[in-house]
């Protein structure tokens, strides 16, 4: 079983926090891949060097300067350090952008209604699965920050919460896989306030019912309808969980 | 035969002298490694952040600021823009650091007499040269910034030049290779002034010679001293000559 696991912003932002996580990881068993987003070390960086965040309608666009940014802090600073660590940590990480051997080919986002910017759509398609499972087979831990490419040169800012399921999909095809989404809560909670209100299994029915009772916040829908769609694409399970209970499997949602 | 091309920093600063060398390295047959420095963007986004080199003698050193942004600009920015385009070009590039798939592992240098901060050394030995023949092996360009890990969870800054020769010793002893340092110049000139004087050959005794006559300036001196050892060591053509003659081989100097 291929096991992929995303790593969310809040984790990434707590030194400690993420050192725990990659410990658990590199004790994870199995062919595995990380996938990491961003965190707040962007905004920060953007911040020090007197670049602004361009919104349109309240949302981030990409511009030139933001996107190298990102491509500074998420190829280079953060999946660096998170291939450093998980090195110490006895696992053979290699740290990688859909541009890296062409892994992952995204289009630029169209510019109607809203233009974005440098940001890329992916889908599973786009995925060079057969060099993942290489890598997969020849004991190599894939790491993959939030940046692709159009295949004509030029850097995409790309949803990581979409690359790890674009990734689960393409190598469902080939292999059992399993995805898990880790991030500081301890599931999908039926009260978002109180963490011994984990819902511990959904799938598609129950997902209807919890929309039309608004129960699942905003933040989530996206997830879980990511979720649900890579469950229907072949991907074994889908898992919303805690970073710091990796391991631990009585935890976390279940969706399938 | 193995090529390694080390392409400096000036060429970097330069964006259309990078794009056309990097149309002339895709175009390159054979097996190919390439080895970037740093170029001025890693001093420019450091003023953009307010952060002042640090220097101990007339000579820079990296803190954990400057550590902080050649990895964002090196193994970031730069490194997969060079990807990127060489995606583009048709050439299967994979972006690297040291700690990637552990493939150069450095030590950091004694603190003592000049404590450089994070600044790693590195020896032939400590390259995984199987790890880089496989990935040649399968069509993949491996494109190192210079940026190395201690194996314990440190990055470090490390010297291009140095990695572009430690590979090329390491891959000597498996298969036949050759290395190629391209720079803004036409080659070792016998007056920097005039472009004419290339110096075509430069054996061990020739090197001698210059030196008694002071005819090769100070910063040229390590870069031939490098050369002589690397040929020494195995590696069976090294030049020096103008990023933009690449593929011409009747330019340049050929240390041998």
């Amino acid at each position: 079983m291929i096991t992929i696991v995303k790593i969310g912003g809040n984790v990434l932002d707590d030194a400690s926090a993420l050192a725990e996580f990659l410990q658990l990881f590199s004790q994870w068993n199995g062919p595995k891949i990380l996938v990491h987003g961003g965190g707040k070390l962007a905004t920060r960086t953007a911040q020090n060097m007197g670049i602004e965040a361009q919104m349109v309608d309240g949302r981030r666009i990409t511009d030139q300067a933001m996107l190298d940014i990102v491509t500074m802090v998420y190829a280079g600073l953060t999946n660096k350090q998170v291939v450093a660590q998980l090195q110490a940590n006895g696992c053979n990480a290699l740290g990688l952008t859909g541009a890296d051997a062409n892994v992952i080919q995204a289009n630029i986002r169209p510019k109607t209604p809203i233009d974005f910017g440098f940001v890329g759509d992916v889908t599973p398609d786009a995925v060079q699965a057969t060099q993942v499972l290489k890598w997969l087979s020849n004991g190599i831990t894939p790491v993959f920050s939030a940046i692709t490419h159009d295949g004509n040169g030029q850097l995409l800012n790309t949803n990581a919460d979409t690359i790890a399921s674009c990734l689960a999909e393409a190598l469902a095809q080939l292999a059992d896989t399993q995805l898990i989404y880790c991030f500081e809560k301890k599931g999908v909670l039926r009260d978002a306030e109180d963490e011994t209100t984990v819902i511990a299994e959904i799938n598609a029915s129950i997902f209807e019912q919890l929309k039309a009772e608004k129960i699942v916040h905003a933040g989530m829908l996206p997830k879980l309808s990511n979720a649900l769609n890579a469950v229907a694409k072949g991907v074994k399970n889908v898992y919303i969980k805690q970073a710091k209970d990796l391991l631990d499997e009585s935890t976390g949602t279940r969706i399938c």
